[in-house]
């Protein structure tokens, strides 16, 4: 009944009883939560000197295995998960969101940290920056983990994706965290959080838990050290000018509520496929973790003709939106969190008022739960008939199964009606006319983190409009925050410091384990296609023997590729050409410096699978003679599928130069190279 | 004599006189700066309304475009910026890195946005992602210009570079500027602010010019505008946390004066090329601008048994630091800025000896200016001995000619000291031995925005500790600030909003100007390598005849290519290598694509210099049969250099398939591509 906390390597029991949170759906109670006497400063130091150091051992994909192992775990356990989540008042589909989503981002993370990063502890990021004429001083940006806590404060509505969601890139990152869930719904949070401690996987100190208040915490950190915040935008902006925070420029990512539009486009009729695409989404948002969701649509922006049949196609599909204890089968929407967040929802829809008229509101027939006790409330659709001059609709946020109707005259109005919500998490645009697309697009897009762009051809596969996914940001201007979370790499970018590195090729080759061209090579002899992953080195390098293009072997070339473009094979049309006279093929170059370095017997170098920044710098032409140099340019270890051979992949940096040591083209090529494998390598 | 402002379309005088500023050298009157009685929410509009809408009609490349006409008129006329910069205390040498630097970053700015940006008014960011699983829904991230203003809130050291270089990426990206120069300097921001006006070249509202307080300023910003903050930390978090723009979420990008260090290497020695280096380095950052760069070096960090070397070193080289008028050629360093500013830096070389010794304090022999009404001081070098204790060194910055000495004996102890700077801009390490430089630089990189590794190798060519480069991004964690300025394409994308689009493949081709594969795909019958740049289309295809590929092209292509690989020839070899037979060479299946479709006439399509992202996905083995399918992906148009061709770049999407459908390699190549030119296209 009693909450703990997680906190420096053991479970904490609060030395008072604190809130008593009941549960959704009866009013019965669930839990007690409290964190008094937990002591912060200490959670703080323990992340910073134990978690952070331990996680930083690792390399990113080491951490995407524990990643994984973690989602593993935990999905064999989400039975129980879901039955906590009940109680919050979700519905088995909300809970799907909520438990399989926030175990999803831990898939989705380790698996585009495997693919995306390099098998290292630190990340080189854009290409080497040319910073002097010689070529002797080079910039590149390098980006190491953050040496210090995480802080992630998360909101009620979703407490379990809401925690995985932050863990996930910042673990990848290699920054430990404390995870401070919301109060109403933390029982749930602290389950999960709990499989994760018993799971073993993580390092000591990656995580720990706050369940109650933060008391000092923010008093506790520093330069290194971050903070997210999901919630209101109210407590955001007090924490965000925390003067602890401001004095030592802990970066502070803010994701509020934001009042999310939905645009149904002026060229769409009821009866098209996007009507009922329209009038799904916006019901499925109302209706939703009862529309308590930062993405939900608050604002249905539809032509104003159209208004009559939205609301009838509207009304229609929420009169079999079935309410009640959100346990049973057969109930669609469950009960708010709480009755406070009932009364506090219609509140708002009573400020709504002001300046919209209520079209919809169903009578509350429950499938279970208790009226009183429980946070149940229909769905409500108001109608607003002057959006442009109304304040309301654009600014008050009822966190419930509320949406209000606002009615465009064009697309110009449509446009500024979206962007009255001054900021927004994502919003929604459907229509099948490409051209109404794009100028919908264009004139959301400054104000909108995500924006959907809805149809036929996406119809069934669409993710839908509230849905934040790993691989693309969850995050907008104003009223949304101004923050950014998520989106592929770039959200594990965000718990790492970025440093530029200026040095001397040679140097900066060593310390970002990536050759850079001008940088010193070394051989020792043996051929690089003769040698195991682990015994190639980064600027190891070979030069081939050399071979002079001649005529027969452009003419030979055009026959076997059937390739007889006139600037290799017509000596009219070639000597008007940009060249001058005939030249080589390009791939013909590519394909002689195949034939010079590669080392033709079976050998640890598997196959040549790809080929990236191929640039053709000087023409060869008939007489010329070229030589190619390969050099190791970087490595990364594969995880082996099981069966699979033990393997790496080797990037090669070739360059092909001409009789006067001129470059002709550059370019890198990947290698899948064989491992001798662990045991031969300690032999 | 009163500094003008300028607001709304034309310049502004004061209703009073405000502010007398003086000149750093004899202390005589300069300029009266005020701004009062300015309608600053006027100028907020003006931007928003006229600047922003005048400044998105152009693309990356046009505005680029207008960048490099305004350095090159700049540029023209530095010697009479030159003649007030002498006013501000800066020699002519300290004026090169403000005056020339900043119109530099003009220049660099308008160079990487023609070469890395599209030619369009949005930004295409990533790759597209997969995030359904037929394909029909897809996921990128576009990012278009915020549609408010930028205000530049400027520090007085750098009155032109620091103008210019927030105005460049903000310019290219499309976003509007208000500056706000630092009052003790701001005559020289408005002559170079005056010459960009008379220019002609920036669009009506693109920037306008504060001279003198803000005012209400602040209180008219919004979500859609942006603050950047140059200057002490004290002032910028206070006005990081102005209510408004907490309220608004404005986003607020701080970049405040940091104890940066330069690290001596343990391995160094007197005599060795890089202790003269070091010691070159340090004066140089004490004595550059008189020490008044948020950049320079105030914590030396040298090996415990080197003190009295490095003392002994720095000591002979500022001896011959001369000091006074700085318009004189024989002068070295010029006053501070003001004689207050003198006082500011005697009051905190007070405040650092109480951990500090002065070990070094010249006496002042002036050639030229007024040791009294000037703001004449001579470096000072203090020493610390116990560094890990004191507080004073880390935490008070003398904004002058002042560097404080820390010993360390070992790196782990210099890496601690280091950090205790608690976030720095800038950081160097000195040595030629690689282990140790990374050793140091991991150790530092999470508390440093930019580290330099200076050694013998680039001791010639390298941009020295203190100058923030367009390529790198410029700003540190911590006291630094935690902003980011600069770093090349990173430095625009501050001033533009990113969107994560979602939409169907043709839907997000048609928004995103650039082909999306699943997207569908369009031919008029004639072969698209006979069209001139103006009439090929994004999604244009053409689908070639197909080839079965034999024995004897694999035969033939190996004799042809040199590459007799196993995998290719050797039956035996090849039936154990992970294809378990002999395939093509992945060479001789993107030749033969070019073959299939090539058209081999002179036409429109000059050359193809270019190939990305090549991947072989299936193998083809004797008796396959491949086709190709090109497709136009995007297109930029390019800017002719003086009798060139017009030609713009289309980058064009191939993918080989064999008799079942499936996809055997993918691939983008580049081509050349001749414009009919405007008249024709006109015609």
């Amino acid at each position: 009944m009693k909450l703990s906390s997680y906190a420096v390597g053991g479970w904490y029991q609060a030395s008072e009883d604190g809130t008593l949170v009941n549960d959704a759906v009866y009013g019965q109670p669930v839990a007690l939560v409290s964190s008094a006497g937990l002591d912060f400063g200490a959670m703080v130091r323990h992340a910073r000197e134990v978690g952070g150091p331990n996680l930083r051992r690792y390399t990113f994909h080491e951490r995407a295995a524990m990643l994984r192992a973690l989602a593993q775990y935990l999905m064999e356990r989400k039975e129980s998960f879901y039955e906590l989540s009940f109680k919050t008042g979700a519905t088995r589909r909300d809970g799907w969101v909520d438990i399989e989503g926030g175990i999803g981002t831990f898939f989705s993370y380790s698996s585009l940290a495997r693919r995306e990063l390099p098998n290292e502890q630190f990340l080189v990021e854009d290409d080497v920056q040319q910073i002097s004429k010689a070529g002797t001083f080079l910039g590149r940006h390098i980006l190491v983990p953050r040496e210090g806590v995480a802080v992630h404060i998360n909101a009620f509505n979703f407490p379990v994706w809401g925690m995985l969601e932050k863990l996930a890139p910042g673990l990848i990152a290699g920054v430990p965290a404390i995870v401070k869930p919301a109060t109403q719904t933390a029982y749930l949070t602290e389950a999960v959080f709990r499989a994760m401690i018993e799971s073993g996987i993580l390092p000591e100190g990656a995580v720990q838990l706050i369940c109650g208040g933060t008391g000092d915490l923010l008093d506790h950190l520093s330069e290194q050290d971050l903070v997210t915040f999901t919630g209101s935008a109210s407590t955001g902006r007090k924490l965000k000018t925390h003067p602890n925070l401001v004095a030592h420029s802990v970066p502070f990512n803010l994701e509020a509520d934001s009042l999310n539009c939905s645009v149904l486009g002026k060229s769409v009729e009821p009866g098209d496929p996007e009507f009922d695409l329209f009038v799904r989404e916006v019901t499925n948002e109302m209706t939703v973790k009862a529309g308590q969701k930062c993405t939900a649509i608050r604002r249905v922006i539809v032509p104003a003709g159209k208004v009559e049949a939205v609301i009838e196609a509207i009304k229609q599909r929420l009169a079999k939106t079935t309410i009640g204890d959100p346990s049973r089968e057969d109930v669609r929407m469950g009960p708010l969190v709480s009755t406070s967040q009932r009364e506090e929802v219609k509140e708002r829809v009573g400020e709504l008022r002001r300046s919209c008229e209520v079209v919809l509101e169903a009578p509350l027939e429950l499938l279970g739960g208790d009226p009183e006790k429980g946070g149940f409330l229909s769905p409500r659709l108001l109608y607003c008939d002057r959006p442009l001059e109304a304040l309301e609709p654009h600014d008050v946020e009822a966190f419930g199964p509320v949406a209000t109707l606002l009615p465009y005259r064009d697309l110009d109005e449509a446009v500024q009606l979206a962007k009255m919500g001054r900021g927004s998490l994502a919003g929604s645009i459907v229509t099948h006319d490409r051209a109404e697309a794009r100028t919908l697009f264009f004139g959301c897009a400054s104000s909108h983190g995500r924006l959907l762009i809805l149809n036929r051809e996406n119809a069934k596969e669409n993710t839908g409009h509230g849905s934040p996914l790993p691989q693309l940001i969850h995050g907008g201007p104003g009223r949304a925050g101004a923050g950014e979370e998520m989106g592929g790499v770039r959200g594990i970018k965000h718990f790492m410091q970025r440093s530029a590195v200026q040095a001397d090729p040679t140097t900066l080759s060593f310390i970002s384990r990536e050759y850079v061209r001008g940088a010193e090579t070394k051989s020792d002899g043996v051929h690089p296609f003769r040698k195991y992953f682990e015994d190639l080195q980064v600027g190891e390098s070979f030069l081939t023997h050399r071979r002079t293009v001649t005529e027969a072997d452009i003419v030979n070339f055009a026959n076997v590729s059937g390739d007889y473009f006139y600037a290799h094979v017509d000596e009219l049309g070639a000597k008007e050409s940009i060249f001058g006279k005939r030249v080589a093929h390009g791939y013909f170059l590519i394909s002689a410096a195949a034939g010079l370095f590669v080392s033709p017997a079976p050998g640890p170098v598997l196959a040549n699978y790809g080929l990236e920044k191929l640039r053709f710098i000087e023409p060869v032409g008939i007489g010329d003679t070229i030589q190619a140099r390969l050099t190791v340019k970087n490595k990364t270890k594969k995880d082996p599928k099981p069966g699979e051979r033990l393997t790496g992949v080797v990037t090669w940096a070739v360059e092909i130069t001409n009789q006067e040591g001129k470059t002709v083209a550059l370019y890198d090529i990947l290698t899948l190279v064989e491992r001798r494998g662990e045991a031969q390598a300690q032999a």
